[in-house]
């Protein structure tokens, strides 16, 4: 290791003896008391990340949970449209607060542009260090589930986070087809790479309902959530439908409004994990 | 600018009166003659960019055309899975060779993986790096048309590609719920910043037709195509539909078998580009 600058936070090697693990996690804040942490990943975007851990969040946060959402993934505004949260963050200069909505603490790049529709256009460094400011200088206090939306793919962002924040576990979610793809694997791999428990895979999109003669379509394909999270040994936890009137209501900041039991055996295993 | 450090490709300033726009470029291969360079790229994940690509790919092969991908999305397989290509790419010290499958020059960092489904972990500039190489140091010849699959977002990758490569335009591809959110708008403001021409919007997963009753259902909601590229002074280009065999054909390394009529008119105005 003759070329060691000994910042581990810039290596990229798991073999160095050296290796002090625990100087890549970002330092806690002492004010904050966050019992669980879940990050929502996907090996690739647009497989409804976003909605998964509004909805986590939103099922939670109804069942009397103290929830906080922190938004990493910074391509989509989609964490503060559901809730429907337009204000700017506001913090003094060591810290930031959260946005509250229904009593679920928010924090999101989105919430820190002077225009929304304007593109992040962060080299990764700034970007993942902004994600680490939204850990360990926001105010989140006492929290039962902070929920991390992850970025998509294996990307800087999603090294950081899982490298400097304290993950419980992940939720990898995808859609029927990229289950016979390679993506699950690409996202299993990394969490394994990371040595972060997965607690399972959940399928979004796997059907709808139509609206003329109400049979089932599967505009994705037929489901393999059983036997792909077989093949990788993980947990599969639930096979989401796809439902345009939740668009809607998520686009109109309404997401406290949708009646979703599709996501309670998840959140079972998640407040038991509250007691290990 | 007393910080100046008086390389350009690593400077965010664009009011620099220094600034010297072509040295941001990568050094053409002198043996390469492409004719046009065309990037489909996306706001966020997830919409079908690399379908798109794809599919703009065989139709104009079909037609006769010399066609290139390279695939700077590094999330997913999509593009050599498509077109059934599994071979590794090979090449001397100086020079890659594309992969060529149908009469089109495929690279993709895919194809440099030992093992396919391991997570492509590098950090930014690796990655863009790599992104760049993919141009100049590979031996694509003559080229009508080279389609650059971009990765979505406005990332490290996506950046670098807009300020290293020489692009003709952009192809922006959405799908109708992300209509209506600002992710269409980060994408149109990115080219503007770039100063790269915006060919048009293409709308996927528009509907599709319940295989019961043949009526169209949409499961992302309706069509804002026609507004929202109003909205944003671009064109629109064509609305698509979702058929999962396609995906069946496409996971199947098929692609080229799938009769696809709808993105003759985008064809049309890309062989006319080539007379301009």
């Amino acid at each position: 290791m003759s070329s060691c600058n000994h910042n581990c936070a810039s290596c990229a090697s798991k073999s160095c003896s050296d290796r002090n693990q625990e100087s890549l996690l970002a330092p806690n804040n002492e004010k904050n008391k966050i019992k669980k942490i879940y990050a929502i990943h996907s090996g690739k975007g647009g497989v409804g990340k976003s909605f998964v851990t509004s909805m986590l969040a939103a099922s939670l946060a109804k069942k009397g949970y103290k929830v906080g959402i922190l938004d990493a993934d910074i391509t989509g505004p989609s964490i503060p449209t559901a809730f429907g949260v337009t204000e700017h963050l506001h913090g003094t200069k060591e810290i930031m607060y959260p946005a509250v909505k229904d009593n679920i603490k928010i924090v999101s790049i989105n919430l820190l542009l002077e225009n929304p529709s304007q593109p992040v256009a962060w080299r990764g460094p700034i970007l993942a260090n902004a994600v680490k400011q939204f850990y360990n200088e926001v105010c989140w206090e006492e929290i039962d589930f902070l929920f991390v939306d992850m970025p998509p793919g294996t990307g800087d962002v999603a090294l950081t986070v899982f490298q400097s924040l304290p993950i419980d576990g992940v939720l990898i979610v995808t859609t029927p087809q990229d289950l016979v793809s390679m993506i699950v694997g690409k996202a299993v791999n990394l969490a394994a790479m990371m040595e972060i428990p997965i607690v399972g895979l959940i399928e979004n999109m796997a059907y709808m309902n139509c609206p003329c003669c109400n049979n089932p379509v599967y505009p994705f394909g037929p489901s393999h959530l059983t036997e792909v999270a077989g093949d990788y040994g993980i947990q599969p936890l639930a096979s989401l439908p796809i439902n345009p009137d939740w668009n809607k209501q998520i686009d109109a900041g309404k997401i406290m409004e949708i009646d979703y039991p599709y996501l309670d055996k998840v959140c079972s295993l998640l407040i038991k994990s509250l007691r290990d």
